[in-house]
């Protein structure tokens, strides 16, 4: 097994590259994760991992049977340097990001589309709630926080790796949607209908957007139905990822 | 009008410590709010405003009326001693916490009763997502994490202003809310009903629990129906707040 003791290790300087940037991420496609139940998702997904790291005074929990992951122990000090949580469990994995096959594109038949959430706590809510609700893949379009910012993969819960999640031109997706007889729903406040009003169905893309300026008018001319969740008390708005709950329940119900 | 200038002065040492302490916050029944949005919020609620601060170099964007409230201008250094944000707007206010009166309790037909929910953020959105459904108050078991935190206080987004929080005993509120007509629905995963199969109803408490625990079975016993919200993906929960608003809004509708 290796072991690692300093901060100045080629390695951990990557891995704090890719925990800090997301120029690292996108150049690299990988990601790193921390604790236990994120790293137990990870070793579901075949060739995910690329490396295992603990610090020295951890007990790795489950057997390892891949035998191309890399197992790495560290020092205190090296586990520090990559921890982002308050309560550091001090086990880790370096990851490759799962890359959706295109070839799956036109069989996915309940989509999230994100147009512009900004928060990484946001962002990873609305991949778990996806997931929860039996959606097929999460759209991200521009001006999204990026997906592999630790904050949004530790608010995923594991949910990044059970759904796939693309980073694409809405107003694409849209057509696209459309094309495979999918209903694409808008959330905003003008022309919309109360979101109760609208069925449950087997196939549609619900469209979130930014927490403050919401969806984009130029996506909200694209949307077959735009709806609103009535706001019955004296709050001016939702939190965006418990408004996707709320909708992904409504049209999603099974 | 009153100038700061010193970060040992003994008003920004209050404050400091009724951003930082819970005991602080409990033993005066006052808090600390920072922003143009929750500074507007605050000041609709008559007498509940006691000092507005800001920054040397903001300007403040409303007239005031109260001449109770005393406007206080700060040093740069003196307003970063008390901010909590990334993106400081240099306004601040020192609040009186609303405490709503008893004589209310009677007549409260929707409640939202949470148990042992730890995380500040959770609190805040699960107190903004019952204003925006139409609830009628907010009440806090023992466990939870302190409605008057900054974080909560940021993520209620100025709900605090419009919904009354009570602290009390979770299992006197549930006897209370049965003696009064309500229908008491707990959350769990034994002998739960898939939520949809129940339906909206006019007198209702819907009672949350902890991220990881879930309700206590001492409550979940005392409830008249147990549901749960159906997991179509991989995902093994939903995030409380973003559980509180399908549930809500389900049976809230109106």
């Amino acid at each position: 097994m290796k072991r690692i003791e300093s901060t100045q290790n080629a390695l951990v300087k990557h891995w704090k590259k890719l925990i800090t940037t997301k120029k690292e991420r996108e150049r690299s496609e990988e990601f790193i994760i921390e604790g236990h139940h994120l790293v137990e998702e990870a070793l579901k997904i075949e060739g995910s991992v690329l490396h295992i790291m603990f610090r020295e005074d951890v007990e790795i929990p489950f057997e390892l049977e891949e035998s191309s992951i890399q197992i790495i122990e560290m020092t205190k000090a090296v586990a520090a340097e990559i921890s982002e949580t308050e309560h550091p469990q001090g086990i880790f994995a370096h990851c490759k990001q799962p890359i959706p096959s295109e070839d799956k594109y036109s069989e996915w038949k309940r989509l999230l589309f994100i147009d512009a959430v900004q928060d990484p706590g946001n962002i990873g809510t609305m991949i778990r709630t996806a997931d929860a609700a039996g959606m097929d893949a999460v759209i991200l379009g521009k001006g999204c926080a990026d997906p592999f910012n630790p904050k949004t993969v530790r608010s995923g819960q594991g949910s990044h790796f059970h759904i796939p999640i693309v980073k694409g031109d809405l107003s694409e997706w849209i057509d696209r949607a459309k094309q495979n007889g999918l209903q694409v729903i808008g959330t905003g406040l003008q022309q919309a209908k109360d979101h109760f009003t609208v069925d449950a169905m087997p196939a549609f893309a619900l469209l979130m957007g930014n927490e403050g300026a919401g969806v984009s008018d130029e996506y909200l001319e694209q949307a077959d139905t735009i709806v609103k969740i009535p706001l019955y008390g004296e709050a001016e708005s939702l939190n965006v990822a418990v408004a996707a709950g709320i909708l992904l329940y409504t049209y999603g119900r099974r």
